[in-house]
């Protein structure tokens, strides 16, 4: 073909333009936080409403930059709900920072695939190495470093962490002869739904949700029992969840003894810390997490409660063999010298895509501009603004507060009954200025306030306080 | 709690710091990519040096944030292999492009999750709106749009989608009381990695590697004469992935003759388009994909070749029932009035993750940007780009070219024998100028030439030809 006959390429955003416009929304994004208190938390738009806005069609040029960021006020903000506010109560955290953001620009700039360690080892290794610090941070078993026989591997989220984590589990089952349809998975009435959403996409016919105890714990006599019933139908018990902060009420199962029964009955244990892991940073969170020796599988996230913005979830196992004897296929074009050594880690053998950005740049950052230091002081800080708030809670005869709140998450309900605790609950979301969850304990509504944003301080805690008190 | 008692958060980025810092990474990537063709295509480091100039410890104390950025040009770029080179023929392309970025950094910025719509609104109805569009501008059928009975979704990866629809099919063929050990999946031996990975993942015992015609696309008197083999063993098919574009040699599939027999024997037909998908865009690629109102679900990569950043993988299904009614769990928690009015969409409920990134603003971004003509030029000129080296090979004697190039991706050996292409393959990756990919085909050496990143022109393509025709 003649080099008349190429068509023409598309024309991109030069070196100036992309300086330009990048500036500006750098510039947006730090406007954004300056002025994010000024912003209703929630966004009130009715269903359909952003759709109107966009044209039916997809334009067939290009358009000019700046109407990209005029829409992104016009159209996509009064639609944003903020997660970022200070008053942001609600679900649990996903809490940003500026060096995470921008080491998201700059991964996203880079543009590299982490399927293999030779497609960049930079982000390999700097992945295996700061989890394996996070193991010495956390006081993780030592075995789950990298350098070790386990390790870590970055995922979207804990639903991710836990669904890898029930196929490796009914992988080794199925290698030791038992039918895939009689196998059992436990966890607490108080799991997350991605236990039970895991297990069902793994295939698990059966899921058992164990009793809790009055601190909606696991109730391990409840466990015993169900694995005893379980077993008498000829049924073949294979995964317990147990979870370090529940999202309900962030109650933590007993781990040494869930751990020793899944030692004496050859089960796979996981962990799912995806939001009290990150409060073992601090030393005096850590005698909740008694027994990981026992553990197999530990998942954690950073995105929740470490600054590091979404996504960037944690995963460890205590030994890496059974991960990657399940989710290892390799074919020819994958092939490389390095992978064949057996000298290095290929992280695409960790989890179920086969491509990944370069995550581990957040949390390298976010460790190093804060330090171990910084990290503890965000983690205390927000526990002591929770004890705070309990405290007003519970010397206040209005109120009870329903569940131990070990970390930055309280609940409480109107002691004057549960349409009491439902009209406290909508009216304070109705309030632009303040955002926080109505949900349910043992049947019964409640009021969920987590405090964990990066900016929310004792003044947004004061001014929840003082709604409550108004509207209770 | 009195207030002296709390204490001392950490100390975060001013504002002012954010900006500075922002502005200067801004710069850095575009002087990145200034000066990419100066670098070498891949890291030449050895396994453990990255590490090596790692602290074995976290830092205790935040460090200054100049130093993040020194360690970025003296610990990262050497370990980086550089994707976004113009010179990057391997494997497949990830290209970015400017506009993809910056909506990077604003989505990361905004920290919205959108597992919910309520969680913010604008993040799925511009999820929705956009994925609707790309119906349209690849001609897909109507049905698939969110308006309609089905609708697209935004996944991590292929292997994603791809699993998706293997535990969809599974939980389908459940409901009619199939025994999941009975169920058979099929594809091609062409057929990518992750299909196989995918079943295993989803608990499929059975997986059948369906022979290929001489053009490497599925034998269908093969597939049904496995099926045929299967039933008559009480073996229950399932599953058919078809593939539009293999990553092997971009072999197409037959989609209607495979959507045929998949209509007679019940069987969930799913589309791996991860790459040629792309190509979509231009109408004169879309008889590859006759056949597609027999398909129930179909993934492309917009990461690979339409210049959004990893990660942004597009999952369709014709009917949107199935799919929710097999990932759909409601924890009170996450109950809502949007949500039980029935008028929005969940997107949790579409994929194995919750949490979920404000991804389709990148998708939104370079599709309004580049407009559909930019698009649809790149596309071309990459294809111009692929058939003139092509015809180059094919009219030197020294090489053959061993698959149709239907996209741009041509494949070729050596004349002179399988030591010829090896030696060639490894001399080319040799030069720090170019990369390329060495695989196989039925067993034998071949070399892949993949010509899709953003900046790639003739220049690079023909200083490919001179150093293939020098080395050869």
């Amino acid at each position: 073909m003649a080099e008349s006959e190429l068509p023409q390429p598309p024309e991109h955003l030069s070196s100036e333009e992309f300086r330009k416009h990048g500036h500006a929304l750098i510039d947006w994004i730090a406007d954004y936080w300056d002025r994010i208190e000024d912003l209703p938390v929630e966004s009130s738009v009715s269903p359909g409403s952003v759709r109107e806005l966009l044209p039916p069609e997809a334009p067939q040029k290009g358009e000019p930059f700046a109407d990209l960021i005029r829409d992104l006020d016009e159209i996509v903000m009064p639609g944003i709900t903020h997660w970022q506010h200070p008053s942001w109560f609600s679900f649990f955290p996903a809490n940003a920072s500026p060096p995470s953001v921008l080491a998201e620009l700059v991964s996203a700039g880079l543009g590299v695939q982490g399927m293999l360690w030779s497609t960049s080892p930079a982000a390999t290794e700097i992945e295996s190495h700061v989890l394996d610090w996070l193991v010495d941070l956390m006081d993780l078993p030592s075995e789950w470093k990298t350098t070790s026989l386990g390790g870590g591997v970055l995922q979207m989220s804990a639903s991710d962490s836990t669904h890898t984590s029930l196929v490796v589990a009914r992988h080794q089952a199925m290698k030791r002869g038992v039918n895939p349809t009689a196998m059992v998975a436990y966890a607490s009435t108080q799991t997350h739904s991605s236990i039970q959403k895991g297990a069902t996409v793994a295939g698990y016919r059966h899921i058992r949700l164990i009793p809790v105890d009055d601190k909606q714990a696991m109730d391990i006599s409840a466990l015993r029992a169900a694995l005893a019933s379980d077993k008498a139908e000829g049924l073949v018990p294979v995964f317990v969840a147990a979870t370090l902060g529940t999202t309900g009420t962030t109650a933590v199962d007993p781990i040494r003894p869930i751990g020793e029964i899944c030692q004496e009955e050859n089960l796979w244990l996981h962990v799912d810390a995806a939001y009290a892991g990150n409060a073992m940073i601090c030393p005096e969170f850590r005698h909740h997490q008694d027994g990981l020796e026992l553990v197999d599988s530990y998942t954690f996230n950073p995105h929740k409660w470490l600054m590091v913005n979404f996504d960037c979830s944690v995963f460890y196992v205590a030994d890496r063999s059974p991960l990657i004897d399940c989710l290892s296929i390799l074919p020819p074009y994958l092939k490389n010298e390095a992978s064949e050594s057996g000298a290095v880690i290929d992280y695409r053998d960790w989890h179920v895509p086969l491509g990944r950005r370069f995550r581990s740049l957040k949390l390298w950052w976010v460790i190093r501009s804060y330090g171990v230091e910084g990290l503890q002081s965000m983690i205390r800080y927000h526990v002591a603004l929770t004890e705070r708030l309990a405290e007003k809670l519970k010397s206040d005869p209005r109120f009870e507060v329903v569940a131990p709140h070990p970390f930055a998450l309280v609940c409480f309900r109107c002691t004057a009954g549960d349409e009491a605790t439902q009209s406290l609950a909508e009216a304070v979301n109705g309030s632009p200025n303040v955002a926080w969850t109505g949900s349910e304990l043992d049947g019964r509504p409640m009021i969920r306030v987590s405090i964990g944003q990066r900016t929310t301080d004792e003044g947004h805690v004061d001014a929840l306080w003082d709604l409550i008190d108004e509207l209770a």
